[in-house]
């Protein structure tokens, strides 16, 4: 298949984010009183928006989140961050060799954390306006809606279109929309990548790639 | 939740079957020869239906089946039907207390297994017509629509049906349905029951049940 568009997940695929992310949430929760793990914040909120996170936070806590806990989550995210963030190895190259091809990223994350993030990487030239996010969406991955938007917004059609993702959510998502599924585990949260993969492909993605060089085989 | 409907999947939330159809598919795909274990077969072809099947064997095959693959095939699969057939634990009792809830069945597999099994259990008179089946369909699971055709058929919401599901990509495919899904570890081909509900977690799964009993307190 020669893609007509690629359609990018954010975290984990072009920004190597998720082990900060999930343990900044753990310190979250566990300071409100819901001790939890990063571990469990892989298994449980990675790959969702913010409304999915903070009503699956809800159901287990058994009452309403305090109402600064977004706010003092993001305050919390942006020390880390401080601390040094980077792309996901292999993503500016693989960004640089697509030439003309149209792309787009489809995120659960906010607009300005993602335009904070492709700007400190350089990167944001890549994909001018065609930054979707799910964040402030009821229905975040794995409902397509994200995915066809992107494909809308690209003027492409959803079964043309490459979609990578690293989160089985997130492969849900960019199945559900249709496309053809790169299941990628390159970042730094993925410990054991061939375990990870047989997970993807269990949700059904028609490919795994272990790292960039791998996807620009399909692309 | 107190759901409208409960939308079953068959092969691992109804019939017990999912160790037997993978060891004969295991020996199909050997036979023609693409030697595959009983385990890749789980991890690469469960809960697909035929159509999807056959397109992931030719892309590893390199070449087209045989065409009597399918035939073939079911013949050896009537043979170890034969060997015995059972329902999974539990289902058959909770069948019978969901007293007048609507209640329907949405399958990759075929019409005429479906029909065939539910008669050797002696369970079809739960079900009446609706008794949806994604074979023939060129989008099976993940896709949702073999859930939204099942939940038309009822004349009940997506959003007010609760799915059970053991596959991830059966599950990808009743969460994009817009369901509330249940993450069913309760067949005899789940190994390790806690590792596979995590797998389901990470789908996004609303619940995970090791048992019919758990769902039973959820509807």
């Amino acid at each position: 298949m020669i893609p007509a568009a690629i359609i990018f997940d954010f975290d984990g695929v072009i920004a190597d984010s998720e082990v900060r992310a999930n343990r900044t949430l753990a310190e979250s929760l566990t300071a409100i009183g819901l001790p939890t793990t990063y571990e469990e914040c892989l298994r449980d909120y990675c790959g969702h928006n913010w409304q999915e996170t903070e009503r699956r936070i809800v159901a287990r806590l058994g009452r309403s989140l305090p109402t600064d806990f977004r706010a003092q989550h993001r305050a919390r995210a942006r020390e880390r961050f401080a601390e040094g963030f980077s792309p996901v190895p292999g993503a500016p190259a693989f960004l640089d060799r697509l030439g003309t091809l149209p792309r787009a990223i489809a995120s659960s994350s906010s607009p300005d954390y993602i335009a904070m993030s492709l700007d400190r990487f350089g990167l944001a030239h890549h994909f001018g306006g065609h930054v979707y996010s799910a964040d402030g969406w009821d229905r975040g991955k794995p409902f397509p809606d994200i995915y066809l938007a992107a494909a809308k917004g690209l003027g492409v059609e959803p079964a043309q279109c490459l979609a990578i993702e690293d989160s089985p959510i997130g492969a849900a998502a960019a199945i559900s929309a249709g496309m053809i599924v790169v299941g990628f585990c390159g970042a730094g949260h993925i410990v054991d990548r061939a375990a990870h993969g047989d997970m993807l492909r269990r949700v059904g993605v028609h490919h795994v790639a272990l790292r960039f060089e791998e996807v620009a085989a399909l692309a």
